[in-house]
């Protein structure tokens, strides 16, 4: 049995990024899936790893840790020399890393998870998306991914001349609104569908993807 | 003139976790003031160090950033052997604090801004309070203390048995709630509230509430 535990489903944004991040580590893991149907999520024992009731909730060794974005940097800096690198050693390409690890969070992540919500898992679920929440958040997106058409002209990751955890950070949301409407928002700029196409197809991704 | 320069507004939360950070490093810097009512954050030359126009923007030489959580975990790295120490060099605790640090992102700072909008700045700019907004964020804000309340039961700071980042982040919200009715929420669960009156009272954020 690995030292390492990711508990979750492998549907959940959140999980993949997690999941995304040890096959680029090439870390072996066992995932153990949370029935989050019948409210595992909810009670114990998971919420002893996570207060909050959300997955992924993360175990190496004696280590528990959640919130995805914690275990990935976590991931990063303990097993710096394993797999592919995912944030810089320089401090300045560090701190152009941590601006846009933060935009990813702040700026992209809420409308991209909403959207990922009512286009993808909704209809999925058998819900009916609710178009004015749509709309809202078309809109919203357009403008972040106004910005990342400007950064991606300049760089050809998010972070610098690397893939590191920030495009990783991207990949879920990314890979289901490329199945829905909200593709236009991505292929109609240029240098972010160049992006797309780029990370998309890491065969890591591709890992994470095979476990559904 | 000093090489660090931050550019916002004193009253801004996001201005402030910066300012609070810098103090605490004990780092000298300029503060330049953005005329938000006027928009000189949605225009250049401001939007050339902040594309998505929020305060603040942040200047070191020739190092630009954004984003007041990448500027603080910058600054405790980049300045680590001046003032507090912020973060924790051992992978362990530093994967705690970056579980925390999460936490105070996506589960406290979502309720507790829109609390600090609704409650605090609203009313300071003649603005009517929303009350079902106020409802909603109460009871959200609660369930997550309730979380704190037993994480502060069981290790004195949010990350440690140290003050760091974790707890920074938190001041800018904090100092706006204590002013409203939402202090109940922290005043009625002792851990919580034993905590607040230990990071209000530091000397670093004397210094950023003296700036108002």
């Amino acid at each position: 049995m690995a030292p390492i535990k990711v508990h979750g489903t492998p549907m959940s944004t959140a999980a993949r990024r997690v999941l995304a991040c040890l096959f680029e580590k090439d870390i072996e893991f066992d995932f153990v899936t949370v029935d989050m149907k019948a409210g595992e999520h909810k009670n114990e024992p998971f919420i002893s790893l996570n207060p909050f009731g959300q997955v992924p909730a993360f175990e190496d060794g004696d280590l528990t840790l959640f919130e995805s974005r914690a275990i990935t940097q976590y991931l990063a800096l303990q097993y710096a020399n394993k797999g592919t690198n995912l944030v810089y050693e320089d401090l300045k390409k560090e701190a152009i890393l941590l601006v846009w690890k933060e935009v990813e969070a702040h700026q992209f992540d809420p409308p991209a998870s909403k959207l990922t919500w009512e286009l993808a898992l909704k209809p999925f679920f058998g819900m009916a998306t609710d178009q004015a929440i749509v709309e809202e958040n078309m809109a919203k997106l357009g403008k972040v991914l106004d910005v990342y058409e400007a950064r991606l002209a300049k760089s050809k990751y998010m972070a610098g001349d690397s893939f590191t955890l920030v495009d990783l950070h991207h990949l879920p949301n990314i890979q289901y609104l490329m199945g829905t409407s909200a593709k236009e928002l991505f292929q109609s700029r240029p240098h972010v569908s160049a992006w797309v196409a780029d990370i998309t197809v890491r065969p890591a991704w591709a890992k994470v993807l095979a476990m559904k």
